[in-house]
């Protein structure tokens, strides 16, 4: 769409970028996420890689962008996990809470997640973005034995509020308030944790 | 489709049976769960309410049919409801997954699950069927003040469930065992449902 831009890491115009979106987006749906570089969405897009890189930074900011996400999950994820493993399910839950129930920001969420249970490429994407980006990153954070087990419940009981809450609008779940969900699914999710998270720290 | 059948409960032809099973699939989707009647569906399929009955038993019995569902989760839920509340965390999750685990009866399930994330008719109308029969049965077995927020927090975890392990098929979840998966999950649903359910009984 666009033409080569040289070797330069001048931001280019906003038609640059756009084409670099959707040149990634094109090739996410169809290559999935791992087969996707930033190199081969340069060449789609016929700019250099130094300007992906400048726009986007790394392949995950280029995912989120491509899939028009206002928040990275997986950079919301490595934010929390840094903190204080204690409260974890918490502030995860909070994270997530503000983010999904925001109009602006909740709106493409819950449109990928819905499209995505549905369309087969999208549904694939995700399984491969959530089973690197999410279980397996969480999984590398507990470190034990049955870490991806513990994290898959994880993402299972999140997997969970996002339908009930954001796609089915299962009541109550759909107007509770986040305190009251925090309340009632962080002592799960820490149990799906487990004691490790806590002692490893 | 059909011509009025009269007022006797002969069982009349496979013909009949299906077209009785398509005028409730429209009805369902056009009017939601509360709105459609035995009455109503016997109407539009040309037929006698009693051979509706006879047929399809109850309107629950009637929507499981409409949707081609092989089991209809609200009579699981009722059947393990009847059982040791102690264990009945393990018990319905051992009953989902072999409904929907098995390609025969988990296939139609998979296909209602997926396609109701999407389309505006059927989201709402999984939304009040899971809101009355799952969520609202649930509840009023529990019979505590907060029973509707823990009913509808253990449906979470269960469509977290789903989706996590059929619609997404997110690994591990997709491929773990049904004995680690309710190892798993069971003390979470127990939270879920609180202290009450075992000292009620």
């Amino acid at each position: 769409m666009n033409k080569k831009m040289g070797r330069g890491r001048r931001p280019g115009s906003p038609d640059t970028q756009e084409a670099i979106r959707l040149a990634a987006r094109d090739r996410f749906l169809r290559d999935g996420y791992q087969g996707v570089t930033m190199r081969s969405v340069a060449t789609d897009a016929g700019v250099d890689v130094a300007l992906v890189s400048y726009y986007f930074g790394s392949k995950q900011g280029l995912f989120g962008a491509a899939m028009a996400l206002p928040a990275n999950p997986a950079d919301l994820l490595e934010a929390e996990l840094a903190g204080d493993p204690e409260t974890l399910p918490e502030r995860l839950l909070r994270s997530l809470l503000f983010v999904w129930d925001s109009p602006e920001t909740g709106a493409p969420l819950r449109a990928l997640a819905g499209n995505a249970a549905l369309d087969p490429d999208l549904n694939r994407l995700v399984r491969e973005v959530v089973g690197r980006e999410i279980i397996g990153r969480l999984a590398g954070h507990l470190g034990t034995p049955d870490a991806p087990q513990r994290a898959a419940t994880f993402a299972t009981q999140i997997a969970g509020l996002i339908f009930s809450r954001y796609i089915f609008q299962f009541e109550p779940m759909a107007s509770m308030s986040p305190d009251d969900i925090v309340e009632r699914l962080a002592p799960s999710l820490r149990l799906a944790l487990g004691p490790t998270l806590t002692a490893s720290d």
